[in-house]
């Protein structure tokens, strides 16, 4: 099978490689859509992630949907013809943290894409069939490939324990932004936030129905947020750009007794935090890593409708382009690259 | 100032009242809508609701807004001109559900149309101004008024947890069921189930969105729920009919581990239930009981259109009406009836 | 090894079985101690409980702890020569409910001694290393064997958010009911009363801590509540008693907006309940099923002296004498009786 | 009656005022014990902390317990005689702050001691009755004092969610550290480990049942967390030193998914803090200020004799001897100091 290996940073090859065959409990999957995720072109660009360095060849690709074309003799539920959404983390299943269901904090986890375990970029993967969601007839392939940046929104604001009426701010009009955005009307946010340094970005969370947005290099987001909410502040605040004057201003957003979710990270690890007002506000800081048991969520919404997730899409592009995809996808105002596979 | 005022059951009499002046913490507020709930037609027809007995003549209403025309000297926030939503009950501020944020729960609140306390079927009232909301001009005063029904179902939804990507089964489609739909939409279910056992109501439920409705005269509900969710049943059940079946079939019809929210008033107050049922599926039976800072996320929720409330107004009438309008409120297709007063 | 099988009601036979051997993630277990539960007996006596119905043999005994004799290639943390607890059910793994952290509603779980799984009243089990707890020095294998009716105890006051502070009732004092006790005094609970009707138990529960103790064939139990706590109610309610009047009875004995967790396993399936008081109240029912995330806890806690469950044995008996054991089991006094092991 | 007053930094004055007459929700008190807090001895030496800046005299005093000596006409549960703890925050009971239960957060909090409101370093006290909470027999009114940082303790762990089994690290063994240990222990905490820099608090606390103390000037807190928790790290990490190598020790010592409760104020607000390991372990940061619906629970725990406040209580003094009194509380080894009155 034609597979796309990252041999040395900014340089894939195309290799034939055998194809997988499934276990008892897995499915065998040809891919249909995968998206270039930030973090791919950070391992492209660079090699490594923090502590996480590509040593071998590794095959990027982590937001995955294809179709079912085989099925493991253990598994119910799923069948060859069958559409589905892949969700690229598997735990151990025997941890504590699996055991509590949050398996998305398993130290064990197979990874996709992330070393030593490859990723999607190929035409066939193997992979457990609790981690494939079918996609109905609703929801195309290139949706269930974004299923997992929803996921990371989804997740979020779960970890801010967003509801009705809440007014929530979003640092940052990524991809993870904008979904974040999603994720939060989805659960009944009615005042939403968004900051960003890129023009297009802001326009664009405009145009998905951002309430207000803030170019935080021409406004300070403090006045906006206290003008907007009546001097009160944001209920939630998720930070979802990294940048650590985004991250300091998250609590000077943030009304009392409110909670800032920090999802976007950061290129400093170390930022100057104001301890203070965490205790004096009586303030939540949540981390939000990855995401638990949202795909099932994530699917629904799709075939709702609730949420968009093509809208973010700025190309697509073959494997045999993959080279040239990756370079457009460093490109600023690009939000999000798709590879496809002919069906 | 005019106001009807029940004398003895099934009879209102138009009484001149002196207007009611605001106290230092008040607002007093010309009435313009008053929803007719089904505890007022109770009163109404019966001249009780379990133990509480009309011994006086007693003013009906709690589903109230208007425009406020005069503030109390320590009053902020709200000026002459205002329109404004009230929240119907007002409780003593100390004791210890008032400190827990379960004001709801006080045994010393005062609520409107609950004897021996006054409702909103009158051209002033008086009333505290944390209890009065603002209303954008985006949101007409029918609509606030029904901020109160719409409370009940935001509140029996946050009582279920509903979230992101939820199934949830409403059982009745009278105002509250509907509201209840609305509420549990906009908190994220994807998918909403609605029984009852009036065909119209059932239309109106398809109308206003039930992926699927159930005639429970016609169709066994737990095997229409096992249908609809691959035999896994509804993450939330909200029964908000009060019929002794239907809260007896909530157990069957939602899934293991999942909630279900007890807001129907029964008739019968005592309900054979199946506690192993309860204790092998690991259920929560949470009761509903009116609301609880719910009136903000009332307002926003009608002010950004994602719930609506005046599509369940059957009819609207006019103060020296009442009599009429009562009896109107009584047939059986009809939803929800209005007084409205001229400004 | 020699192995007590149940053959039919009330007729073990102690036979002679191969040994097991481990599969690479189990550790082999020589037993120590077997608690006799009420489900023990229970299908001692008639060869079925509800749904569950002994077909052919069947091992019974889940409340076990033993010495660790071999493991498989893949187990890390556990050697021969440690002593554990073992957690009696095993869930799949890989459905909703195990993702959510829910393992212990797993539909697919192996749970020792329900049928067709048999338990532990045998020489050696083979059971996944990942569901056995070592035990510190401090702690003897029959309290380790105990953790499983703690842990009962510790969810059950976990569904009940029993917190700092808190009056709580437990209703029933057999095992489950003095183990709630524990469970409740340990998270915190500053208030414990204590019903039953046997003399005998009461006196126990007295001994044992109880602030209050009700004999409910003399002293009506709403009154009993209502004079202890001024008026107010239980903060929770855990019904460990599994019998009608004393499940009716805690919807009059909790507090306004407080919780009531079932957990004894009622006669009657079917129970007449007080839906209006459960909404006018705002009450929180909770069905308590088995336990989850429970071990370590019960270890740490008998470690500590915290908790006191040796305290609750009536007697220790042999595998040879286990008819005997079971029929002494039955008498209506007795709370525990151990099968134990030579070492 | 006799007061204190802070005139300027370093001076207490003893003025004769008048004595307060209780308006008709409030008891009037005789002070008995009054606790010297760290906040006390802040404005005593710098006359200011932060923004709050002492500019008129002022009575400092805020952990105080009394006897009732007259009641308001709306008061009901106390009467002259009776011995009360007094909590010494009392909110606008209007906002929404207050209206979800949040009180501690409202903005128009009358707070004993913090300018410009006088604390309870005088003869008499008026205060609202339901801010009053009756001490039983078995409760000394030092004890009863001594619920303010009690409080902050209990209210520290619930932040934290601290429950039966956990692990939790307190940094800092003053006042507060040793309470929240107290409420840790109280709430099911079975392993505590505390650090600090002085010797002898570290000895205080290994008494008072530490499982493990650290000297932070001699040990890492790293290395000694991980072996004391086989790698794992702490369930729980409360942060009452205020110091910034301890606050950001915090995120290596707590596990992945665990909670760090900050609640000591840091002398630098600003605290350079590792933003990715927040999100790579999600950790939950929760500020903690002051505390809400702790007082029935402080004194349910000292009745219960389950926490001990006394055993940290190094001198008693009389209000005539306040100024030694302040000078002897700055000294490092003190953690408490209180002033008592003759009854």
């Amino acid at each position: 099978m034609r597979t796309a290996v990252l041999v040395e940073p900014t340089e894939f090859e195309l290799q034939d490689r055998s194809e997988p065959s499934p276990g008892p409990d897995d499915v065998l999957v040809a891919i249909r859509d995968v998206g270039i995720c930030g973090s791919d072109v950070h391992y492209y660009e660079h090699g490594r992630i923090g502590d996480y360095v590509v040593e071998d060849p590794l095959v990027l690709g982590h937001e995955s949907a294809g179709e079912v074309v085989a099925v493991g003799e253990n598994v119910t539920g799923l069948e060859a013809g069958d559409r589905v959404a892949l969700e690229p983390g598997v735990p151990c299943r025997r941890c504590a943290h699996c055991k509590r269901g949050d398996y998305h904090l398993c130290e064990d986890v197979t990874f996709m894409a992330t070393p030593p375990h490859d990723g999607a970029f190929a035409e066939y993967v193997s992979w457990p069939a609790d981690f494939a969601y079918e996609l109905p007839d609703s929801v195309s392939t290139a949706e269930g490939a974004l299923c997992e940046p929803l996921s990371v929104g989804i997740h979020a604001c779960r970890r801010g324990d967003v509801g009705t009426g809440d007014t929530v701010l979003v640092t940052g009009a990524g991809p993870i932004g904008l979904l974040v955005m999603e994720a939060a009307r989805a659960a009944g946010a009615t005042d939403v936030i968004v900051t960003d340094v890129v023009a297009e970005k802001l326009s664009l969370a405009a145009e998905r129905g951002a309430d207000v947005t803030v170019d935080v290099t021409e406004t300070d987001l403090e006045s906006a947020v206290e003008e907007y909410t009546d001097g009160v502040g944001a209920d939630v605040v998720v930070e979802a750009s990294g940048a650590e004057p985004s991250i300091r201003s998250t609590l000077d957003a943030v009304r009392r007794g409110g909670t800032v979710v920090l999802v976007g990270l950061a290129d400093e690890a170390t930022v100057p935090f104001d301890v203070l007002e965490v205790i004096d506000n009586e303030i939540d800081v949540h981390g939000s890593f990855r995401y638990k048991n949202t795909y099932d969520a994530a699917v629904d919404l799709l075939a709702d409708g609730v949420v968009d997730v093509a809208g973010i899409i700025d190309f697509e592009s073959s494997l045999d382009a993959i080279d040239d995809a990756f370079q457009r996808a460093m490109e600023p105002a690009v939000v999000k690259g798709m590879i496809t596979f002919e069906s």
